[in-house]
């Protein structure tokens, strides 16, 4: 556990440290060092539930529940053959257990004591001119809040000191389809010289996942922060959208804003600033789309932007028209939508089935449709047809946290992925429980590739009429997406951005945000702000 | 060649698409695609120019100078084991011969008939809801101003109808030592099965790295304007930067305005914001030092950073005091620096050797420090015994292209890296020719890991005081950073920032920029502007 001493970050000139927090500078978030020591407590206790549960009365309980846990951190990259370094940013699960922003370290811990040692590089003398004062093992110690740190090149020694399993990271991201063991490969010949026999892959993957997918109230804190930060980097950028700028001016502003006010120099994942049709382009804005489209009155915008705040992100997405009036048509549309949210938000508490939610929304998608005369027929058979799907072809949400698409969705104890059509797209299919951070992110898009077969196919095109959908070719789409933690009884929506149709032109006409009042309590939205005295979130009345 | 036809970028509503050119939007850089297709002319004509002086008078010329030079374009990276896709940047190499923006794309070159030819991915069709509309190889081939584009599967069919050897690139980049045979290897089963026996390494590094370390005429226009969004950047940073600030906050500053008014989305290096002490840091900004530190009115602040557009890159510093003011010892340290500036400036033109105007920059320095009592002694023998290395500890430039740190610093026709202490770390020991692009970076800092060594050996500390060295310990440092291009009779000079004291003092006291005169033309700064109707830069008159 790291011992708190007292500090005042600001009494250094210039500087901005403490050896009880994290924080990039006055006014931003202070992340407590004991989030990573009380993360560093849960897997320790639940790898000694995981040994109970599968070994039993073991004849000899205290070897058998040894051992240590070794990570690899994030390795520093170079991009192709250059020595142009990509900016670090530290490994998920790494950050998760250690929080230690420099590439290259490694980690472990010792079951039975709890007992952290983390693993530096040993730099050269030249990395003092180069990369700044070469820091001491007992500085990161005291900066990081473990029990010791030494160097890589001491780690085969340190391994050798322990018992028990090494246990090493083994499994699939189910979002990736990719495995740490892979990508951070533990096979260096330093480690696995003498260690290699206890070596033991098969469960330190499950067992931190499962730690990850739940979080602890401080790293629900820091996660309000990165979505208030995101919030109010959103409500910027829809005050200064306006006709005749390009698609990649709002995300300059939004990156703008989530690292000058909220120190955030990392965002979540690549701004997607689609507008007009391009807002039925589900991951519009890579290098091959760059958000290079001018902005016309008649557009929607759909703006799905996050921050990343010591590795842990939001992922918010506003719509709204660019010219700053919702035309019928779109007014139609982001009332499905948000029909959808507002329906979600409200059903969502623990024990609920995902999957359950997710039919929630093109229930309520398909729904307003047909009120609007753009689908016509009986919901329930729409849904069993396949509709939700062409209307909306993502999954609802996916869990949150130190990555955009958290880990922990389909874990062997958890239910697997349905195999139903439009549903095999959901990244989880878990059911409720408090302490989950998830997205709710409804949708309703007009896109070509899938409007054509749905009316090819009589099963789904007796719902549709083909005049009707002809007017919204090219209208592109609305996604209302915000985060929200389940908690006991039903949920803490940690997204602060305008959401009603009032909301979103008052507030492109200048109105002020946050409102004077709740338009819209179903959104479930827990009005908050940070205290710039002492970096905490505090909620506050409207 | 491209073909190109007449074409109104802005017609069509909402987009800004041309079979002309590259830009980013209205009021950015237009880049010709000729540039890539003279590119690709200059790479035959020197593929032929090796083979010619060889080979000689081969018994089957023919035969002898056919074949095809194959590259693979740069690859999507995800982050670890996740799904978190990094903003794809295009390898250097591949974006200098075909400008393509696009991730896992393949290029070949037929060095007879010089037909180029793209493969392209071929994309499943969930890629058209995901990522946007799937859109034809011919699409693809009037964009790039290519002879065909094909899908990737095709590629050893394709092979299969060529002769003569595949040039494959293998050679070792100076800066970082790595090799892009291994970065992305050419060893992928479909090309490697019947081409294997006319794969040929040993050619095509040394005479494409050749070919990037001239710059055509539209390579130094588009240069010409990265830097110019550099520089106007620089100079807005400049206007805002005020005590009480945080270094990340002028990295902000920097990046909204690229993007903004560039259209830049990738800055070219991560940025480094180095205020007081950390000003002596040279690579400071990365993971371990992010820009954290909070600016005082008595610091010297050290910004070096810079746009990357279309993948060129620039690359300039800006020093400046934050609070406005030059101190006496700021004013003494920063005339140093900007007399080594003009005299290497002054003295660059085709023939002279980069190493000279290394040791000429340290003879500014060092005569600079004599004149205010910092050194004491002979400017020569302060040289010879290494005194130059411990206040000016990096080279005084590199050159700069599609990479920061541009390829060709050390081809083996060229000079090889000078073995003398300080001269060493030297990216580049060529003779000047007109179309080199370099950076002209002298600096002198005060790095205690450097200073300490140099008082304790007797042959240097004759040239010290440590008494005067004391009052300068924790200054930080100073670098100014230009952007020159070698012409026929001297250099132009890209940078267009304030660079003398007065000029520095009246911007950030709220003066007008550019100046009505130029108070320095012993820069050569060519002072330009981008004329929006024509996305060209234009020459202006103060």
């Amino acid at each position: 556990m790291s011992t708190c001493e007292p500090c005042d970050p600001l009494s250094e000139p210039g500087a901005f440290a403490s050896r009880c927090f994290f924080s990039r500078g006055p006014g931003t978030f202070r992340v407590p060092l004991s989030l990573h020591a009380d993360n560093r407590a849960k897997l320790v206790a639940a790898m000694h539930a995981h040994a109970a549960a599968t070994m039993g009365a073991a004849p000899t309980p205290v070897v058998g529940y040894a051992g240590v846990v070794l990570l690899r951190g994030g390795v520093a990259r170079t991009r192709d053959d250059t020595d142009h370094e990509e900016l670090f940013r530290q490994e998920s699960y790494f950050n998760y257990l250690f929080g230690v922003a420099e590439p290259d370290w490694w980690g472990m811990i010792d079951l039975l004591s709890g007992r952290t040692t983390l693993f530096m590089p040993r730099l050269d003398a030249a990395y003092a001119v180069w990369m700044g004062e070469i820091l001491s093992c007992e500085h990161y110690r005291a900066r990081y809040g473990v029990d010791a740190v030494r160097y890589v090149d001491e780690l085969e020694a340190a391994l050798a000191e322990t018992i028990g399993p090494i246990h090493v990271m083994k499994g699939k991201n189910s979002d990736s389809g990719l495995d740490l063991a892979d990508a951070l490969p533990i096979t260096e010949k330093e480690v696995a010289a003498k260690a290699a026999a206890r070596r033991e892959d098969g469960v330190l993957y499950e067992v931190l996942a499962e730690c990850r997918a739940g979080k602890s109230a401080a790293e629900l804190e820091l996660m309000r922060y990165v979505s208030w930060v995101s919030s109010e980097a959103h409500v910027a950028v829809m005050r200064d959208a306006k006709p005749g700028m390009m698609e990649y001016q709002l995300e300059a502003r939004f990156l703008f804003h989530i690292a000058d006010a909220g120190g955030c120099r990392h965002c979540a994942y690549t701004c997607i600033c689609a507008c007009g049709p391009n807002a039925a382009v589900l991951h519009y804005g890579h290098a091959g789309a760059p958000n290079d489209r001018r902005l016309l009155a008649t557009d929607i915008g759909l703006l799905d932007m996050g921050a990343e705040y010591h590795c842990y992100a939001s992922d918010i997405t506003c719509s709204y028209p660019i010219g700053g009036t919702f035309t019928a048509d779109q007014r139609l549309i982001f009332g499905a939508v948000l029909d959808a949210q507002v329906a979600v938000i409200g059903a969502m508490r623990p024990g609920i089935s995902w999957v359950e939610m997710h039919t929630l929304a093109w229930r309520a998608v398909l729904s307003a449709l047909r009120g609007g005369g753009v689908v016509k027929g009986d919901v329930d058979e729409m849904v069993a047809a396949g509709l939700g799907a062409v209307f909306m072809p993502h999954g609802l949400g996916h869990l949150i946290g130190l990555d955009t698409h958290d880990v922990g969705g389909y874990l062997s104890k958890d239910p697997p992925r349905p195999a139903a059509r439009g549903l095999s797209k959901l990244r989880t299919a878990r059911v409720l429980a408090a302490g989950q951070v998830l997205t709710v992110e409804p949708g309703c898009y007009f896109i070509d590739a899938l409007l054509d077969p749905a009316l090819a196919d009589a099963a789904t095109a007796r719902f549709l009429d083909e005049g009707v959908l002809k007017r919204f070719r090219g209208f592109g789409g609305v996604r209302l997406e915000d985060v929200v933690a389940v908690t006991d009884d039903g949920v803490d929506n940690y997204t602060l951005c305008p959401r009603t149709v009032e909301e979103i032109e008052g507030v492109m006409a200048g109105g002020a945000w946050p409102p004077k009042a709740d338009a819209a309590p179903g959104l479930r939205r827990r009005w908050a702000t940070l205290d710039r005295a002492t970096g905490a979130m505090v909620a506050t009345e409207l």
